[in-house]
C-alpha cells in the first residue's frame, strides 16, 4: 500500500507534465495556469489509492485520475466567474487575469480535455467509467445551480442543503473512488461500496468544514474563522439555527443577516452565541457522525483484507479530525 | 435514399422528445428553450443522411445526431454570452432571458448531455466516435477563440481566416458526416472521405455566406445585406480587399473601418465599391470553388454507387447555389 502523500506527489508530477497545444495560446494558457495553482490533488490521489487497494496498476489509473483533476479545475474556473471570485488559492482567478470570455471558453475546452483523459481507460471499462464520469459531472453542475439558487432563498431546509453539498462536493469524491477501484480490478459491488464510502465521507467532511468555520482553531483552520458567518453563507449551522431558534434568537439572527454595516468581530461573536444557545454545534456533529458512520459501514462490507480496510479507516479518520 | 427534408423532420421530432430532468428547473429549462428555438437541424440531418447512404439503420444514428445538435446549441449558448448577443433566431438569448451564470452552467450541462448522447453508439464504435466528437468539440472552441482574437487584430491574413472558419464551422459538418457514415457501416476510408467532403463543403458554404452578405439578393438572403460591412466583420472579402487595395483605396477602407458615425447605406455602398474596384468578389468565388471542388473530389473517391454520389453532389450543389 502506497501512502496518500506518495500518491499526491505522483499526481502533482503528472499534472506538471500534461501538455496542452501551444495554439491558440490564450485558449490553453489559462488551463495550465489554473492547474499550476496547486491544491492538495486529493481527489486524483484517492483514485490512485483505490486502484492500489485492489492491487491494480496505478499507471493505468493515472489518466482517469488526471481527468478528475482537470474536471475539478474546470468547475473551479467556471464557478469563479459565477461567484465573481477575485482570488483562487491566493492568486488572481482566470476571469480576472484574462477575462470572463476566456474563462468560459478555456473552461469548455478543459471539460473536453477531461473526457479525452477519462477515455484512456481500457476498452472493457470505457462505457462504465464514462457513465460514472457523466453522472459525476452532471451532479456537480446541479449542485452549483442549487448553491446559487439557495443564496437567493430564505427557506432552504436541511435536507435540501445536504442534497446540494452531496451533488456539489461529495459525488466527485465518490466517483473518483469508484473509478479507481474499477481500474484496479474491483467488482461492481466493491466499486459501489467505495462510491458510498466516498460520498458519505465527502458529506461528513463538508459538515466538518461548516463546523470548523465557527469553532475551529484559528491557528490550524486554513480559512478565516467566522468567514461563513460574515458572508451569511447558508451552512448547516445557519440553516439549523434558524430552524431551532426561539422568537427572540430568530429575530436577532435575522437582524444580523440583514445588517449592512457592522463590526466583524462583534457579528461573529453574536451569531456564535446564538448558535451556542440553540446547541447547533452538537446537531451538526451528530449529523457529521451520521455520514461518517455510513461511510465506515460501507467500508466494512468491502471484500478486502482487514489491513486494507484499516488503512482506509485510518485515512478517513485522519481527514475527520483535522482540528477540533 | 430518404431526402434531406424528411431527415430534418425526423430530427425535429426527436429533438422535441428529448427529456431533461425537471430539477433543478433553472438548470435544464434554458436547454429546452434554446433547442426549441428551431433551426434547420442540418448537421444532425446530414449525419442521418450519411448513415442512410451506407444502408445503415438511421434509428441507430439518431442519438449521435442529437449529440451533434445538442453540442451545436451548447456552443451557441456560450458564444452568445461571449458575443453579448441579445437575440438568437429572433428570440431573446439565454443569458439575456435568464442571466450569464445560468447560460454558463446550463451550457456546461449541455456539453455533458452531448457526451451522454454520443455514447449511445454501439460498443465497437464507441472509442472511435468519441474521438471524432472530441476533435470536433475542441476544434469549435479553438475556432471561437481565434474568431474573438481576430476581432482585436488588424493583421489577420487569408490563411488564418480560412483556418478559423474551418475550425469554427466546418469541422462540425465534417465530423457529423463521418460519424453518420461509421454508424451506417462505412469503412474508415469512406468515413474520412466524407469528413473531407463535409469540411470542404463547410468552408465553401461559409465563403459563399461572406459573398452573399455583400452581393446577395436582399429578397432571398436571410440576413441584412451589408451586415458584415456595417459591423466591420473580418470576412474573406474585407481581409482580401485590404490585401489587394492600392494606397488610395486602402486609406478609404481604413477610414470607413474607423468611422464611428456614418450613414449605413452610404457605408455599405462605399465599401462595396472598393470591393468591386479590387475585384474581391471574383477572388472570393475562386476560393469558394476551390473548396467546393475539393469536396467533390473527395466525393468521387467514395466507394458508393453512382446514383448515391449523384445524390450527394446534387445536395451539395443545392447548398452552394442558395442565391446568386
Amino acid at each position: 500500500m502506497r501512502d496518500i502523500q506518495e500518491l499526491q506527489i505522483l499526481i502533482q508530477k503528472a499534472v506538471e507534465k500534461i501538455n496542452f497545444p501551444p495554439y491558440p495560446a490564450k485558449l490553453y494558457e489559462p488551463i495550465s495556469y489554473i492547474l499550476d495553482l496547486g491544491g492538495k490533488r486529493m481527489r486524483p490521489a484517492l483514485l490512485l489509492m483505490t486502484c492500489d487497494l485492489f492491487d491494480g496498476d496505478i499507471e493505468k489509473a493515472m489518466p482517469p485520475a488526471l481527468a478528475i483533476e482537470v474536471f475539478h479545475n474546470f468547475t473551479l474556473m467556471h464557478d469563479d466567474i459565477m461567484d465573481k471570485a477575485p482570488l483562487r488559492r491566493g492568486k488572481t482567478t482566470v476571469h480576472e487575469r484574462w477575462n470572463a470570455n476566456t474563462a468560459i471558453l478555456s473552461g469548455d475546452v478543459m471539460l473536453i480535455e477531461g473526457y479525452k483523459l477519462i477515455m484512456q481507460v481500457e476498452d472493457h471499462l470505457l462505457r462504465t467509467i464514462l457513465n460514472i464520469f457523466n453522472d459525476t459531472a452532471v451532479g456537480v453542475c446541479e449542485g452549483q445551480q442549487l448553491d446559487m439558487e439557495f443564496e437567493q432563498r430564505d427557506d432552504v431546509n436541511i435536507s435540501e442543503y445536504i442534497e446540494m453539498i452531496r451533488l456539489k462536493t461529495a459525488v466527485v469524491l465518490g466517483g473518483a473512488l469508484k473509478i479507481g477501484a474499477l481500474v484496479g480490478g474491483a467488482d461492481m459491488k466493491d466499486a459501489n461500496l467505495l462510491l458510498e464510502f466516498g460520498e458519505n465521507l465527502g458529506l461528513a467532511f463538508q459538515l466538518q468544514d461548516d463546523i470548523l468555520d465557527v469553532y475551529g482553531d484559528p491557528e490550524k483552520f486554513g480559512k478565516q474563522v467566522g468567514g461563513d458567518i460574515l458572508s451569511n453563507k447558508k451552512t448547516y449551522l445557519l440553516i439549523k439555527a434558524l430552524e431551532l431558534a426561539d422568537a427572540k434568537n430568530k429575530t436577532e439572527l435575522d437582524n444580523w443577516l440583514a445588517a449592512s454595516q457592522y463590526d466583524a468581530t462583534e457579528k461573529v461573536k453574536a451569531v456564535t452565541s446564538i448558535y451556542n444557545a440553540v446547541n447547533v454545534r452538537q446537531h451538526a456533529e451528530t449529523e457529521m457522525h451520521k455520514y461518517a458512520d455510513k461511510a465506515f459501514a460501507a467500508l466494512d462490507e468491502l471484500a478486502l483484507a482487514p489491513e486494507k480496510k484499516e488503512y482506509l479507516r485510518s485515512f478517513a479518520d485522519s481527514l475527520m479530525v483535522r482540528e477540533n
